[in-house]
């Protein structure tokens, strides 16, 4: 059986981002998997994310960068707090800073692959390293600095729905 | 009459960006304008473009960023130069690296203002410092590091697209 995404995990009000928001139904809906140590995402842009014609935008480059980050410091919280990503309390991870380079032009057509590491991680900061590749060629290279969301700003409704959803399964 | 935005006279082969190309017919159409020394752009960001509900995707916010500070990087290029952009030969920047500080979430909802003003430029490099704000606070700072594209490397469709048009005013 296929493994959960990171963004599975989210809770309702967390999942409305347009790039990674299961319930956002404009949205890039990025996913992200552990595979070993890295956080591993598979995108495939659409023909219309284009800069110049047959390569990929590089907005939508630092949104995946972005999105891909943000989740693999929350899912490397839970890893090192010892617990699940389906427990409470639930962490999520705002964005406080993000880098982008670009090293080549990133072609359109091909799956990317975004590879993230997790460089430093503390309990209310998470800097996260991101590699972008196409066709075995490392096209930008990206670091997320993503900041914790205190659980006093959690807005009331997610506590609500996080005590309504104990246990569930879905 | 309002003034051209940069981006309209990218020649047609740099116009299918998702950000800012009027060719893209599903892309964001940023546009900009000079406004004394800083370059402006306003944006309205849809309802969908969400982080979390009632604020604006930071992936949107860094594609804004990107855009309007290449569009700075090449109107500054032609200002420097002393020449008007639908002049030859023509001047377009790629993004070499993309930095954005998030310093408050942003409202979704209203209007951003985008202001760039050019730190550093140079024939085939320009750096451009770009403030985003949403009523009249500055929601998020960007830098862009735009290397302009080499002559040799414009596709010769472009330049015979160029020869063509030479003179021509829409």
């Amino acid at each position: 059986m296929r493994q959960k995404a990171f963004q599975d995990y989210y809770p309702d009000h967390f999942s409305h981002c347009y790039g990674c928001g299961r319930l956002n139904g404009h949205g890039l809906h990025i996913k992200s998997f552990w595979e070993g140590d890295e956080a591993i995402c598979i995108f495939h842009p659409k023909p219309y994310h284009t800069a110049i014609p047959g390569y990929v935008y590089g907005g939508l480059i630092a949104s995946i960068i972005d999105c891909h980050g943000t989740g693999t410091a929350a899912a490397a919280t839970y890893r090192t707090e010892g617990r699940e990503m389906d427990t409470e309390p639930p962490v999520r991870f705002l964005t406080a800073s993000l880098h982008v380079d670009y090293l080549l032009p990133t072609p359109l057509g091909v799956p990317l692959e975004i590879r993230a590491k997790v460089k430093e991680i503390k309990r209310r900061k998470v800097v996260v390293v991101v590699m972008l590749s196409a066709q075995g060629k490392v096209c930008a290279r990206g670091e997320v600095v993503a900041v914790r969301v205190p659980e006093h700003l959690m807005p009331d409704r997610v506590l609500r729905e996080l005590t309504s959803i104990e246990g569930r399964e879905d």
